[in-house]
C-alpha cells in the first residue's frame, strides 16, 4: 500500500496483518493447531497458494512467525508464531467476541477442518 | 474479494473492517472526535477521496456508521458510529496495545490533527 509514514499503532498493526489473510494464517495457527502448508490448505476460506507462499513469507519477515525444517529431502517447514505472533491472541479473540454478537450467521466457534 | 462462505467469526470481521481504510476511518471517529468528510481527509495515512467516499459507503451499508445532514444547501453530512460500531473500541484498543509494544516507532497514541 502506498501510504505517508506514520505513528498511529493502529495504522501500522494495519499494515502488518490489516489484509484478511494473514490473520487468518495467525488463527489457525493459535486455534487449530495448524502448522504446515498444506494444512492453511484446507481453511475454509480457500487460501489460493500463490497468497498463502507470500503472507507466510511476510508473517516472516515482520518476525510474527518462524520456520523450522519437519523433513530435509526435499526440505518442508513448520511455522510457529513468535512471542510476537502468539501477543496478537488477544485481538484475535476481540474478533471473535465482536463477529459472533454483531455478525449474524457466524458460528460459536470456527468450525476445524482436517 | 472471491471468498468461500466462512461461518468463522474473524473471517467474517476482516470481510467488514479488514482493509486497512475502514479501521482508520472508525479510529478517526472513535479517537478523534472526526466525523465530516474533510475531517477524514486530514488524517496522517492521506486516503484518497475516491476511498474515503466508498468506505463511508461500506461502513454505512453494514450497519458500522450513519450519516445525518448537517447543511441542507447544499446537502452535507456528518457519520457517527453506531453502537455496533462503537463496539469495535475494544478491537481498536487492543490493536493500539499490541502495535505500542510491538511495532518500533509508533507514538504513545495516534497524533490528532485538524
Amino acid at each position: 500500500m502506498a501510504l505517508k509514514r506514520s505513528t498511529c499503532p493502529i495504522a501500522n498493526v494495519l499494515d502488518l496483518v490489516g489484509d484478511k489473510w494473514s490473520l487468518l494464517i495467525v488463527r489457525d495457527m493459535l486455534l487449530f493447531n495448524k502448522h504446515r502448508y498444506r494444512d492453511f490448505l484446507t481453511a475454509d476460506e480457500g487460501i489460493p497458494t500463490n497468497i498463502l507462499a507470500d503472507r507466510l513469507k511476510r508473517l516472516e519477515e515482520n518476525g510474527l512467525i518462524e520456520k523450522s525444517p519437519y523433513q530435509h529431502h526435499p526440505v518442508r517447514y513448520e511455522y510457529h508464531l513468535t512471542d510476537k505472533g502468539q501477543d496478537l491472541e488477544r485481538l484475535v479473540q476481540e474478533m471473535v467476541r465482536w463477529g459472533l454478537k454483531h455478525i449474524p450467521g457466524t458460528g460459536p466457534r470456527p468450525k476445524a477442518q482436517k
